[in-house]
C-alpha cells in the first residue's frame, strides 16, 4: 500500500481506557504473584475485550505486553491494562479479579483506577464505553466504594477518572502515574511512524529521539503497516508506554509512565520535541511517598518550553493527589 | 419576634448572581460617566429584578447600593450587581446596557462578566436562572462573543462564569476580584447576625471582627429584622460586601472586594476568622497589571488557617486568570 495522504487510512480513535488494579493477599504463604495467570487464560481475557498480545517481554519486575490495541503490564500486586479504540475494556474487571484470585492468589483489590479522556467519536463506542456516566454505573457494582471526577473545563479536553481510592488505606509504597495525551500532531514528525520510512522499531527508536526519554530502556515494540506505532519500555521497576495514532484527522500520541523522578520537566520536554503537538494534557497521580510530592506541586515545576498551560485543575484525594493541565502552543 | 432555633426563618437562597459589566465611549467629550444614571431609573431597574435600594453611601470613585436582596456598586465605567434569593438579574443586563448609554453616555460593553455558584435550590429559581444552561443560552444573544467556564470538580461545589474576555482587549488598569463564598457556618458565630443580638450595623462591625477586615473603610450595612446581614464597604477605589444568611439549614456567607494586594493570605484569614465556615470555595480574577500577578500564583500563596484546599482550578483567560480552590476544614 502506498499512501500518499495518512489520512487515507481513515478515522481511528486512538484515545485510551486505561484500568490499573493494585491487589492484596489475606491468603498465608507468600506464593502470590499476579504474573502467574497463565498466558492462555490472559490469551482469553483480552479475547473478552477485543484486543490480542502481539508481543511481549519482561525483566524481574514486570510483563510487558504490547496488544494489537496498546498495551498490558503485569507486576507482583499490580495489573495494568490500557486499550484504544472501540475495545470493552471494563469488561475485563471482573475476569480480572477472578484471575487474581485463582493463579495469583490475592484475594483483595486493594486500590482502582479506571481513567480516559473524552474520546474523539463517543457514539463510535460500544456498550456502557459511550459514556462516562454509564462506565461509571457499571463500576459501581463492581467497586461499590469508588468515587468518579471529571477534570478538565473545556469539554473536549475533559477527562476522567473513577477510583476508590477515598475508600481504601492506600498504597504504602511511593507510586506516580504519568500520563501525556497529545493532539493535533505536527505531520512531519508523524511521518516517521510508518512502514513506508522505517522497517522496524528499533529504527523509530533510534532515529525519532525516543531513545532519549528513558535511556537504558528495555524497548518492545511494534510499527504497524501502514502506520501507527506502540511502544513498551521496561527500567528497573519503571514502564513506559508509547502509542501513536499518525493520522492528520484524528493524530493522538499518548505517553504514559510510573517512573519515580523529583521534577518531570526534562521528561516532558523531550516527549514533546519527538512528537511535536498543537496541543495536549498531562495527568499527574502521586503518593504521600512519591519523590516528586503531591502532583499539584509537581506540575507546577513542569516548564514545557513553546506551551503555555490554559488549564489546571488539582484534586486532592484521599491517598493520592491528581493533577491535570491542559497546555496549548503559544503563538 | 423570639427565635429559639433560627430555622424556624425558613430556607433562604444566599447564593448571589454576579454580574460586572466594564463600559467605553466611543462618543466625542468627556462627560461619560454611569454614576450620571439617574436614581428614579436605578429604582426602575432593579423593580425588573424583584430587588430594591434600602441604603446608599459614596466616596469619589464608587457609589454603592445595599440592596434588598444583595449590593451594587457603580462606578465611572464599572456597573456591578450581585443579587440572591429568586431575584432575575439577568433581566437587567439588556436595560443596564440601555442606561449606560443614553445616561452614561457610554455606548460599548468592553468586558463582561457573569458568575455565580450552583444554587442550594435551582428548582426555586425563576426563568432561566433556573440552569446555567439556560444563562447562557440568554445571554449568547446579548453577548455574541462570550465563553461559558465551570469550574470545580464537585458538583455540589460548582462554580459558574460567562464572560466576553477571549474575544475583547482587555482591561488595561490592574484589576482583580477575590469572592470568598462560605458555607455550613459555625453556628455561634451566626448568632450574631440577628436582631436580637445587635440593633445597628456598627455594633456588629465592631463585635464580629468585621472591622478588622479592610480597617478605614466607610462602612453601610443593615441587619435585617429578625435575621440576616448585609454589608458593603468603600475605601479608595476598592469596595468589599459581604452577605450572611446565618440559618443553620441553609447558612451561607459571601464576601467580594476587588482590593489590590500582592499577597491575599492575610484577608482570607481575617474573614475566615470571622464567620468559621465548615468549607469555602475562593474564586480570584486578576488581570496582567495586577500587584498579585497571575491568579493560580496568588491563590498558591494563600494558606487558609485550619482548612485544607481538595479541589483547585486554574483558567488562563485571554487577559484575566482566573483561579478556584474549595477548601474544607481539616478533621
Amino acid at each position: 500500500m502506498k499512501l500518499t495522504d495518512m489520512n487515507e487510512v481513515g478515522f481511528f480513535e486512538g484515545t485510551e481506557k486505561l484500568l490499573e488494579i493494585w491487589f492484596e493477599n489475606d491468603f498465608d504463604g507468600n506464593d502470590s504473584d499476579l504474573r502467574n495467570i497463565p498466558r492462555r487464560e490472559l490469551d482469553g481475557l483480552l479475547e473478552i475485550v477485543n484486543a490480542e498480545i502481539v508481543s511481549t517481554t519482561r525483566n524481574e519486575h514486570i510483563d510487558s505486553y504490547v496488544l494489537s490495541e496498546s498495551s498490558m503490564f503485569i507486576s507482583k500486586d499490580r495489573f495494568i491494562i490500557k486499550t484504544c479504540g472501540i475495545t470493552k475494556l471494563l469488561n475485563a474487571v471482573q475476569p480480572i479479579i477472578k484471575l487474581a484470585k485463582h493463579y495469583g492468589r490475592m484475594n483483595k483489590v486493594h486500590n482502582f483506577f479506571y481513567s480516559r479522556r473524552i474520546y474523539l467519536r463517543p457514539d463510535e463506542q460500544v456498550g456502557v464505553h459511550k459514556s462516562f456516566r454509564d462506565e461509571v454505573k457499571y463500576l459501581n457494582k463492581i467497586i461499590p466504594d469508588g468515587s468518579a471526577y471529571v477534570l478538565g473545563q473545556q469539554e473536549s479536553e475533559q477527562w476522567y477518572l473513577f477510583t476508590m481510592d477515598n475508600a481504601s488505606k492506600g498504597i504504602e509504597k511511593d507510586d506516580v502515574t504519568l500520563e501525556i495525551l497529545m493532539s493535533d500532531l505536527d505531520e512531519e514528525a508523524m511521518t516517521h511512524f510508518s512502514k513506508m520510512k522505517y522497517e522496524t522499531s528499533e529504527e523509530v527508536v533510534m532515529n525519532t529521539g525516543i531513545s532519549r526519554i528513558i535511556p537504558g530502556a528495555l524497548n518492545d515494540g511494534i510499527l504497524f503497516d501502514p502506520i501507527g506505532y506502540s511502544l513498551n519500555g521496561l527500567h528497573k521497576e519503571s514502564y513506559y508506554t508509547i502509542h501513536v495514532t499518525p493520522q492528520p484527522m484524528c493524530s493522538y500520541v499518548s505517553f504514559e509512565t510510573n517512573i519515580r523522578k523529583k521534577n518531570y520537566s526534562q521528561l516532558v520536554n523531550r516527549v514533546l520535541s519527538v512528537f511535536k503537538p498543537g496541543s495536549f494534557i498531562i495527568t499527574l497521580f502521586s503518593n504521600k511517598n512519591a519523590p516528586c510530592g503531591i502532583a499539584t506541586q509537581a506540575l507546577e515545576r513542569v516548564c514545557a518550553t513553546g506551551y503555555e498551560c490554559d488549564d489546571q485543575h488539582h484534586k486532592l484525594l484521599k491517598n493520592y493527589s491528581l493533577s491535570y493541565a491542559h497546555f496549548v502552543k503559544k503563538v
